[in-house]
């Protein structure tokens, strides 16, 4: 498999894992040259998704080392192709987990670009020339504009650059259940981390009635007083859990540890539906009676298309939502992905990759 | 509990289970007098349904001794009473697993009783005066008009007593997914027996592609020839399973066992639904990234309402579907009960219980 091809001639530095310790190095590498249809971005932020951690490791034994991870980016553009007429130099944008498509397909024609079954993503993927991508760890990405977005010019560049993921992440199956246009639901979050507590700040803007789930109760004071949420139940809390059966329409299920689905569903009313947007590496448990007795379904969603992905930033920035963070250097990623492993932040890292040379 | 109440004066004779052995013996024991809003129906047809398997043992813990199990009842009208407008004695009817909700809930209002949060089955439950509930496998039943159905004229009376719990149960979810009006579409029905059969008489008489997906590589055969399935998959043959991938628009899951929905969900197309209809006692394996990857769906139904059950009577009275049935006479039920836990019956028992008697 060729990592790079005789095109890749701009020497970038970067930050890489060699091997399943997950060890984070620093890492110089070659990117294309800016091809036509191509943006050159100087990446300013770039946060540490969940999925990074399990690539690093090799968790999911498909990780083709080295690996650069990252992909919620932030940064300027500094060269278009002659084909990009939608960017200009300067342009603030933003790059997620999409790095190509089969752009044939009905679900590439109709900016469903996640679900094309040809889909490449923005590291550990393998582009359309060959080589195999690299992320945002980096101070530079070429990227084919057709997955660029743009950043709303009142969004902070740090505090955005989670949306690209998690916050995609959760706006997509919220606008798929209707949620952006018929306020005073009954909402439900499920664990209250990067993905989480975007997802709150959402469901707030719209208009819905928000429930935080968690197994922490020491979280019920932040998720009230900061983000917003109206309610509060501990999972692990029966009394609760019974008092709050059949209450929600909609449940977020953001919880990347294997767990059973039995009393969440519980929560939902008949014919709710709780999406699943963590992704256990083990089978979730799935007990049949209260998805049958209450008509209920558990759908799945990942990311978003690439239309969803910019209305999704022009949402957050007519709502102003940008994700909680804690910016780091490169130096201290290590510690923030050992951090990451253990829930220990509140509620996204993000690497300052351009440090005192940002535009 | 009270199993009778005064009003308890009508002496029945029947079939039951006195402890988790599961034997079925002749067992006598009362009816309620014929109520204002009551019917007395003689039966005449009750087919076995997996559900009766799991109550006669215990095997979810929740079975009240003596147990007259049985809800897929045919019989004729006997009595009537005075409230009762829409049925007369004579009358050819069915009773399936319903026999009492709220009726002052929304889903009771909306018929859609069988999620009423209230709802009481035909046997096993406990009735509005207090008394337990016995079911089918019984010479005489008394049951609230409501919950009654008229059998057409042109089904016989055993072959059609399934539809009551098999019949629904699989019409129920073609409905909600809209494969009565729009034709065409890619069916898939995992699990040829007593509700997968039925399925696939159903989804080819609405003008659908059926795909049977069974463990059992001999049930090819007769599937597409007796049952008029178009395509058969062996799901343990990873080739077809391989080839059948995104392929289906629905699939209908009728197994009872417990299994990984992981590889049936990879039939699906994106956006596709899989409708669990199979109560098995175990959680169900459900892996995330088939879920998620394909934005695919994974419902639960469970029974129908009233309103359906009927129309879904009259469906099969109009496309002449019933079940494919063995018929057994009383002293045969426990030699049956064994052989449906071994699968071995194509495709479901019914129990004549009025014999030579019949009307």
């Amino acid at each position: 498999m060729a990592m790079e091809t005789p095109n890749h001639t701009q020497t970038v530095a970067g930050w890489a894992a060699h091997n399943s310790s997950g060890k984070i190095v620093p890492y110089t590498f070659k990117r294309r040259e800016n091809g036509v249809n191509d943006v050159t971005i100087k990446v300013m932020y770039c946060g540490i998704c969940h999925t990074d951690l399990h690539h690093v490791k090799n968790d999911w034994g498909i990780t083709m080392y080295p690996v650069v991870p990252g992909h919620e980016i932030t940064g300027v553009i500094t060269k278009i192709g002659n084909n990009v007429k939608n960017f200009k130099v300067g342009d603030r944008v933003g790059v997620g987990c999409l790095a190509a498509s089969c752009l044939e397909c009905e679900f590439c024609k109709s900016s469903q670009e996640n679900y094309c079954d040809q889909i490449q993503f923005t590291y550990n993927g393998i582009f359309w020339d060959g080589s195999v991508t690299y992320g945002g760890y980096s101070q530079m990405l070429v990227a084919d504009h057709r997955y660029v977005v743009r950043v709303p010019d009142n969004l902070p560049m740090d505090a955005a650059a989670p949306l690209l993921c998690a916050g995609i992440t959760v706006f997509s199956p919220m606008k798929d259940s209707q949620l952006l246009e018929s306020p005073g639901k009954k909402v439900g979050i499920v664990g209250l981390g990067g993905l989480g507590h975007v997802a709150v700040k959402m469901a707030k803007a719209f208009g819905h009635h928000v429930t935080v789930i968690s197994t922490s109760p020491s979280k019920e004071k932040e998720a009230k007083q900061r983000l917003g949420a109206d309610d509060f139940i501990v999972s692990t809390n029966t009394e609760q859990m019974q008092r709050g059966k059949r209450t929600l329409d909609v449940i977020l299920d953001t919880v990347s540890a294997k767990h059973s689905l039995g009393p969440i569903l519980e929560l939902l009313k008949v014919n709710g539906t709780l999406v699943v947007v963590g992704a256990p590496d083990k089978p979730i448990d799935l007990p049949s009676f209260p998805l049958i007795f209450g008509k209920r379904a558990v759908k799945g969603s990942m990311t978003g298309g690439m239309k969803e992905t910019q209305e999704m930033m022009d949402v957050c920035g007519k709502h102003n939502i940008t994700c909680d963070i804690e910016v780091i250097k490169p130096d201290q990623i290590n510690e923030a992905l050992d951090r990451l492993s253990k829930n220990d932040v509140r509620y996204r890292f993000v690497i300052d990759i351009a440090g005192r040379s940002k535009l």
